[in-house]
């Protein structure tokens, strides 16, 4: 269990807002930067080196996309930070990798912040990584904590001169959220299976570790649905507030992610739920059978103690004990046995116990 | 299980926006589309062969409902969507057959997605077929994954030139969606019944499958809310909402289906907790159950526990044991064990175990 | 179990909307109609025998209450649908008596559907009507199901002049919704006192039958609520919307049922509430006694098993057991498992088990 | 139990509106009426003995309290309802003691109804009695169902001259208002003690009647939650809504009660759900320590069974059973039971039982 | 269990509203109280030893900030609210520690109240102190109930001349808030930890305390929701009510301080709902336990109890058991012994017991 519940913020207690400081869990050595500039008709693609030498490209018509893999080092924020005029506040934001999802309107720029999740297979875990996107007229930035990521397809797209190369910056943004989006879906799928599995196995023949699997994937959509909820609430502004940033063609494109994460959430209820019902059914099984557990114990103890009763009396020393001289003392005992054996068993038949 | 709790999207992960491929679990070999154009006068009914040379109809005071049965060939959305102009997300909505209910404006129609739901009763499972309508000036588009539908009922008061001829295509889509939740309630009823029959069997005589069961249709109810849920939403949209496609006449109607939607909703939430309440009713059952049978193994092992113990005591072989030589000893042990057991008995009646 | 949880609306499968069929349970052979008609000064009471002559009442200043018992012919419900130009929605729905309470507004007149109950004392069960309310602006329309009603009050008012005589028919309408909702708390009085009987019964000596009971309360509340809980929507509308067809004054009466509507639900939620506190406490106290039988077992185990053991060893027939020589013997192994019960009984005090 | 879960309002069954009858449980045989008239420089206090002859005091600048205590009469609510015209409704709510706590605007006065509330330490019940308020211009009438309130801090306070003689109506209105509220803290607080005492003897020693006195507690909270929570929306209505017989100043008062409500219902639902995890906490101790005797049985039969056995092999009278014979036969079987005891420890030891 | 659930209020019934008595559970035997005077260019820092002769710092562009440290002394809090004209009510509320969290507007400065959280580590209980703000023009006054708080930090940037030197009261007021909220997170942190440590405890190895300190935290984690759930409400309020104190700059910084808020009460009900599963997860393992257990006593049981019958029969000393004398008997019963034995296994095993 390496993940926290909650995330240490110790570090910044005390530090004013505004202090840069990367607060994650994520330390890849250095950042890699890479820029991609487009128009509708050519594309350039180039690693940032040297950050401090680094332009604004700012050519009519072109929007550029700088993506930063790699919090570690906060200076690298900072220079972006004061070369796209951002707000302290966003670049705190940034650093500090535990927000929640938010969408925040910053005069000439949109921040939003939500969460890449990876489903670990290995350890059936689910993996958070934050991304920041900062949404101007005509780029897009976007920050991760790690290298990897969900939009090679998007620079697939872009690569192939396809619509996205036509459209501004906010079509590139809404792409890459839709990415991040579309991703959730593969997740879940994957849980999806593994909850049916588990389901059956509650049904057929529960296992030692059932039990605690169960109680494992709930935690997972406690946390999954933490990270995901406070982003229909970002994605429904987005998609109706107006905002000169988004043209009304896109505000349809971002009406389409929104129900995507309301159809999202619904599936993480629908496990949740079903997660429940497991339990209850694991548990009523588990009581069915104590029940019939309990059953046999009691048939095999209320044959064999009233015959063991018996078989003792006529194994006591007396003296004086006439039936045991009898000859047909022994078959009358144990036809008495047999009557009794079976007087019991019509009994229990009758109260349905066999 | 067949079903997936989770359906993949993953084939697409990576397409932009707008790339139409059919994702859907029901593939029929091709597509079967079926034109009725009417007015208040006359009607015509004929199938689309060929789709290439297929003009829209456009005659004045003339509705055509256009129904297309089969999914499988992206192509005929395609052109059928570039013939009535449709936007490219509609186009993928209605081939991502795994959309959450919803109605979306568009300049000139209105795209409104829904669920068809069917019982099958064989596998006691409830089938689940996304139905896509796009409701024009003076056409109906509608898109089903597979042949069979409840629309029989519709056009047969088409053909018999009944008050929906006069209406206009506004009227036409509130049939379509009027046939869709009429059958909701069948299903529910169907559904309603099983699960009293279950209620009955938990209370008379729980067996063996009755827990199975009621997960079952725990499990089912969960997804049929999943599936409905949000047609609330669409109804009172529809009904309320200006929009210029839609006449106030309808609009009475549109209430009316939206009335019908809650009645399913409040029926799907009685019968979700009916069953919860009959899962704690079984497992208070079981309870129940495993004290009584405890009782009874309590009740024989105290009454011959000290039994056994007694004439045990009688069998041992030591050479000195006055009471063996005595004449009326045996008896004497005898009434001692019967005095011990009507005593138990005594204190068990007090504590109303017996 | 009579009562269906979901209503079969099969037969109208398929109908156009309009068609009158009437769908319900309670079929009387013929509907009784009967009018009032009253104003300040007078009141004329008859029953209308032949429908197809009757006229619709309309002198000035007068107040006329047309009420239809027995929903079995339609022809009833149209004829009357016709001569106060009735929407064919409304009398569908009048037909229909699944209806989920609604107000519905209509040019000249309000549409009311809602549900007379009575708890039938020898099934335990609640009954259910529904009651349409046609309120115009001179006349009141109400269709009931069944003859025998809870409105002899309203009418023993109407005939003795008191005020009621004096006011519009909003105020009639409104005192026929008085005397529903106030059959209501004479109900949940009914069952809150059968609930508390129960409830004592679970504290002191559950019977047999205690849990089927508390479920079936549980079942009848939840029905209960479902009738009930659209009221209040219904009369928060008639009391606070603006409708020329109620008065300032009598939406203070509306206002007042809509309070008492408040507290039913309250009621009833405080009954489900006590429901499920009580299975709570039933199950704990089952569990406690398992617990407590599990202990008399173990201690009755516990003692007899080593004597039982310890007689069983002098009983063994080996040659060479010298102990079986001694003269004390007997009395030793006595003692010995005298000291062994001590020691138990002690230590089962010290555990607080006894 | 001697309160009705649902109160009797059967008797008022096809009444008409306005009829005055007192339905309540607490009949004093009389009605004690006591007036105080108030201004900033003097303070009358004197008993209403004749009805009959008592004339609406006004004079200039001078605040009138009448103090109701005993609803048996309905004659005394109607003298004083038509003294200071008061709507019918507004009469039958205060004899019908059984309101849901409510404000209500009527031209000139405003009527407020709630719930003063007394813990019964005896019986460890709420006691519940109907506080009606009636806030015009310069008065206030109050109406309780028994003498004996919680009001003799504020007389004090107008006897002593304090601030409250130099206020308004409105000011005294909300100076009673406080007093309820206040007192429903003591009783709170009260409660919760208790509820903290019984949940360190659930931790710690759980008696015969700590499940019956947690069920007690939670529907002793049940009925004050119903009881209070209406209040919150009295109060904001009250601190919030414009209306001229309250001054901007007491709103503020009025603000400052709001919150002490919201308060109160933060505690109730605190202690609520504490008496929620209580019980979760007893049947988890309960299942445990059953689980404990259970170990303790299965060690003993264990252990036991075996050895019963062996010695009753022993125990045979076969002629030819060679081990009987031998001279160390007696002594080995020992040893064989003692190993297997030893190796039945051994296996339990590793199986965390013992 | 010092604490209380509900706070005795007891000792005000019956006083007057504005009755300044301190009403709270720390007694500190004097107030401490500390000025700092700042502007961009100075800080002055002192504390106030005389209160008598204080007077109000009004030095043009200067901010004070005092802070008071313990209550015990009303006076203290009535010599400054009349210095700075604060509203009997808020004086109050001051010294009646127990306040809900929550901001009042008055002429002229805003009251803030909330609460400082620390979590004792030794008693594993949040101790929990109320402070009071009061957000004035060009002033901060702050009450706290003891001394020790989490502001070092603010203090810190103050003297270092850092950018909140250049800022106006709000800003100050942000920082002290953003300094407690920051606090929280702190105690989260160690709770989710202690929860985690004890999730693995239930899953690997449940001790005898488990079940105690799962409802420990639960309790906690009740009080600490109610403790800053109100605290949303009020950052949401002073974010958004355009309130002349309070700058647009400021806004974004508490809407900074609301997002925290939100994050901690996610991360509260987290850990709640993990709890709860815990809980489950607990009870399902010990049912599960118990069957096991059962399972062994009956396998057991039903093992021993035949044979310990049949070598019972062997033991009757019947004159006439021709058994008895054959000279394979002896081994014969052992085989029959042994055959039933593997029976019997074979058994169990088919129903997978062991």
């Amino acid at each position: 269990m390496a993940r926290k519940l909650v995330v240490k913020r110790g570090g910044k207690l005390g530090a004013p807002p505004g202090t840069l400081l990367h607060i994650g869990r994520h330390k890849p050595d250095s950042a890699a930067i890479r820029l991609i500039t487009y128009g509708p008709e050519q594309l350039e693609e180039s690693p940032v080196e040297n950050l401090a030498r680094f332009q604004r490209p700012e050519r009519a018509g072109q929007i550029s996309w700088l993506n930063v893999d790699g919090l570690a080092d906060p200076a690298v924020v900072e220079s972006l930070g004061s070369l796209y005029e951002l707000h302290p506040l966003v670049m705190e934001d940034i650093l500090n990798t535990d927000q929640r999802p938010k969408v925040e309107e910053y005069p000439g720029y949109l921040y939003i912040v939500l969460r890449m999740l990876r489903f670990d297979k290995d350890r059936q875990q689910i993996h958070s990584e934050q991304l920041s996107l900062v949404l101007g007229k005509d780029y897009v930035l976007s920050f991760q904590e790690r290298p990897g990521d969900v939009f090679e397809g998007v620079r697939e797209r872009l690569r192939a001169g396809r619509r996205i190369r036509f459209m501004r910056s906010d079509y590139l943004a809404y792409a890459l959220l839709d990415a991040v989006v579309d991703h959730y879906f593969e997740m879940l799928e994957y849980i999806g299976e593994q909850v049916e599995e588990l389901e059956d196995q509650v049904i057929d023949a529960p296992g030692p570790d059932t039990l605690a699997r169960m109680h494992h994937y709930k935690r997972e959509m406690l946390l999954l649905r933490k990270s995901i909820w406070p982003l229909r609430e970002l994605l429904s502004r987005l998609a109706r507030d107006e905002n000169p940033l988004i043209s009304e063609e896109t505000r349809l494109y971002l009406r389409d992610v929104y129900d995507h994460v309301i159809h999202v959430m619904d599936s993480i209820d629908t496990i949740r739920e079903l997660l429940v019902s497991m339990l209850d059914l694991y548990l009523s099984s588990v009581s069915k059978r104590t029940n019939e557990i309990m059953k046999v114990l009691t048939i095999f103890a209320s044959l064999f103690m009233p015959l063991t009763f018996i078989v003792g009396v006529y194994g006591m020393n007396f003296d004086v004990m006439p039936e045991l001289r009898w000859v047909w003392g022994y078959p009358a005992v144990m036809l008495l046995m047999l009557v009794l054996v079976v007087g019991l068993l019509v009994l229990f038949r009758r109260r349905r116990w066999i």
